[in-house]
């Protein structure tokens, strides 16, 4: 799948988040990295994001001492590992990761590696912003590097009805309950 | 449909926007009321919610002033009037509302009007974080009320596939073009 993944705008990455599915997020500190499933994420402007995290999330304090963290939208492929990761703690189980069954893949210019099955990928570099994230567990930051599966979004637009089903956005309800991405609706004249 | 609307659990409204998809922020002072339609508000906890408002929005005036936004999730019957509603500046067209086609209707407990054709409504009370405001063009607040349409939320949950396909989220691409929420998807054991 390697060959899909194709860099998209800094100056308008918000877009491949828009849809408002869920987001894997992921941040390391040397090998130890985590990830956690969240709903909570949500572009703050063309090229910056926010995301809850809370306190008792391992994946918090990689991203403390970090400054970075790494968002990507699972596809309909990946609802099981959505669970696992959002179920399973790496507090409690320190081989999580390995045990999710989630891949990885590298790209040249990234010293984070990204998650296969994925539909898009974005680095984000963290804003101190200490009186949000001690009061609200809200993390904001700027996308510095950001990436997508060419044959579900290109030209900063998606066209999922044009890829595999298996990279259709996610979209949480609770108890593993999801609703996937659906039909394509065009309002005409804009 | 009036019949339709009930009281959702306050401790755990975000669930009504959890599937990410377009909201109506809607706000007013007196009789001056403006609607627009925004992808970037997510809760932010179980009963608070963040929207991003930029400072040139008619709308962001009648939050500063009232201290209160509405939110709404427009169902696939409505993908006409928030084309509309993004696209006219109340700036410009002081009949904005009134041009747009939007209907209201009142809940007994609620001093502001709901809008026709949503699936699920919440009434935000601002908290001041002026800093956020200026930096980022966020609001936070927490909500105070909230309700949704019975044929696809009940029991704190959306069951979307029982109810009109015209109360489906709309997800937001850019250019008149959205996708509709889709299949649902469960994850056995959870």
């Amino acid at each position: 799948m390697m060959q899909h993944v194709k860099p998209v705008d800094i100056s308008s990455a918000y877009r491949v988040f828009n849809l408002g599915g869920t987001v894997f997020v992921q941040s390391s500190v040397g090998d130890d990295l985590d990830i956690m499933p969240a709903s909570w994420v949500c572009p703050l402007d063309y090229s910056k994001m926010s995301a809850v995290v809370d306190s008792t999330h391992y994946t918090r304090k990689l991203i403390e001492k970090s400054g970075y963290m790494v968002l990507s939208t699972p596809g309909l492929g990946l609802q099981q590992e959505v669970m696992y990761l959002g179920t399973v703690s790496k507090n409690d189980n320190p081989g999580k990761i390995e045990d999710s069954g989630i891949q990885f893949f590298r790209m040249p210019d990234c010293e984070f590696p990204l998650i296969e099955g994925c539909a898009a990928w974005a680095v984000v570099k963290i804003i101190a912003e200490p009186h949000n994230q001690k009061t609200y567990d809200l993390f904001v930051g700027n996308i510095v590097a950001a990436w997508a599966d060419d044959r579900v979004f290109s030209n900063n637009h998606w066209h999922l009805e044009k890829g595999p089903e298996s990279l259709r956005s996610l979209h949480y309800c609770s108890g593993g309950h999801f609703y996937a991405i659906g039909k394509a609706v065009d309002v005409d004249g804009y």
